[in-house]
């Protein structure tokens, strides 16, 4: 009979995370109570902020050692105590790194079909995709011919905020780690420039693509790669600081870049959580599937298959050894 | 005969300044050509800023070893040749460090008297209030209750910022490095607290002073102060960064907060310059004359006796010797 595999944190990493710090165990399925629905996991998102919550430094709260691992995932519904769901829906919830869960209604969205690939409510139509379309478009506010710099942009979160900005007419660079993330940066989809920032002086590449500055800087990184951006920025420009990549393996937490910069260029710099801006959904929903479906928005999905190899995979994109979206398929 | 008494910067200084790096020279008095006036000095403002242009650093511009210090001063027209100003005129222009300048008709306004002394158009009625005045009411935008956090409180342009938030209905809290300069903060201004940095543990002292956290900081100093003012910001709060006190004096520019505590916050950062908010003079300068009189609003003035003392008092303003405006009188 089948179990509910689940995936648990076993000790809080140290740095980077690898495949002996989870553990994974399995229980008996349990039934669905009123107001709940018991689901098959589908697929499962891996996403960077995890660490955080790891670090116990995230927004959403913490992870302990010994508690399930957090994530969102895409399910079918098996079971439905509930009348407004039933057999065979699909939802989407944050239901963590297990195969069946039993989750409370109020915490499941449904999927509503619009004939692009499921997988992508985890991308592009989900979180990551909100992110870049709410952060760039309401809190970047790009116009014509702004020059927008992008970091992680072969990522979920980058990419879309840079193909966003191509449909708005802005000129877009992105920041990606390998000539493999940035052929498909340049090649694929619409954005302008990519840099490697392994290989490349970021500093003499931003001269380069932005001789007049940088009107709207999207970071999704931090460290020194959000120092260098803030140097070049134009007059007026602004500054999304979205995601923390550079020190979620970190205990420590790296310093800023000067306040000289943002006073030079009169910019305005504004954090951005995603929680913040739901009410953009359905305007999103509705815009990214019409503009996937002109071929206007290109992804990358990284998948991997089978729960047991959550693990190996999150520690391979917290390595920035994934391309794309990093996507666990735990069943069809 | 008089003559034109001139300070120029002798050397680029190395941390602090001090009174060997500049020196005195006398020059004879040249006649204005047309379109200028020629005038005699008789308030000249000291201000930190002054550093980061001998360190090439300003916005405004740098000065070169061998070149006048610049600031700006309040004179009297001596010989006009241009019929809009007539002697006896009182004007005010980036003049610098001179007894006697000639000065260009577009780089000198006239002072209109509101019945405040003429001083005060270098502090509190000039450009450091209209600093505070401009950052505060236009870019930090305070509402009723909000909480206000604001260094160098006893400054030009700190105590400006508190006091304005007051008369907007403001819980204000102010920084500064003294217990003289906390004293005259809370016992003659209407702002509410003030802690000694010095002294007192900021960290603790804010949590204290703003339980709910920071609605708004305004940053005149930069490193450390902001820091941990970033740590307690309040949901949706607003960061003025208006001034760099704490890197003026430094080679090397300090790294600023990490920009978690912005995204935590939601905050919205930005970068204050006062040239951009000159439309906002004319009611500045109703405003602020007007709560004066009320006794809305109070002012402290660090004031020297005579040119040639100009670089004792601007080292002294550096290490935050001074307590309130730093001017000199070079004539009555």
């Amino acid at each position: 009979m089948t179990s509910n595999t689940k995936i648990l944190l076993k000790t809080k990493c140290e740095g980077l995370p690898k495949e002996s710090d989870f553990e994974k165990i399995e229980e008996e399925i349990i039934e669905p109570k009123e107001g709940q629905i018991g689901c098959e996991s589908l697929y499962l998102s891996l996403d960077p902020y995890l660490r955080g919550k790891i670090n116990g430094r995230h927004i959403s709260g913490a992870i302990f050692p010994g508690d399930l691992m957090a994530g969102e995932a895409i399910s079918r519904v098996t079971t439905s105590a509930d009348p407004a769901f039933k057999k065979g829906d699909l939802i989407i919830s944050h239901s963590g790194w297990q195969s069946h869960p039993v989750i409370n209604i109020n915490d499941a969205s449904k999927i509503i079909d619009h004939g692009i690939p499921i997988s992508t409510y985890l991308g592009i139509l989900g979180m990551p995709g909100l992110t870049a379309y709410a952060g760039l478009l309401r809190l970047a506010e790009p116009e014509e011919n702004d020059v927008v710099l992008v970091s992680a942009a072969s990522g979920a979160v980058g990419s879309m905020v840079g193909q966003i900005a191509k449909i708005k007419n802005c000129h877009v660079v992105g920041i990606a780690g390998s000539d493999e993330k940035c052929s498909w940066v340049t090649d694929t989809t619409s954005i302008d420039e990519c840099i490697n920032y392994k290989k490349e002086n970021i500093t003499e590449k931003i001269k380069e693509y932005c001789p007049k500055g940088i009107d709207i800087y999207f970071d999704n990184v931090g460290a020194e790669i959000l120092q260098v951006a803030m140097e070049q920025l134009a007059m007026n420009s602004r500054v999304v600081l979205c995601g923390l990549m550079a020190q979620y393996n970190s205990d420590s937490m790296p310093a800023g870049p000067n306040p000289a910069w943002i006073i030079k260029a009169r910019a305005i710099v504004k954090g951005m959580v995603v929680y913040d801006h739901e009410d953009m959904r359905e305007n999103f929903v509705d815009d990214v599937s019409k503009w996937i479906k002109e071929e206007r928005i290109h992804y990358l999905e990284d998948i991997t298959e089978g729960l047991a190899n959550a693990p190996l995979a999150f520690s391979k994109l917290m390595r920035g050894f994934n391309t794309g979206k990093t996507i666990i398929k735990i069943n069809d």
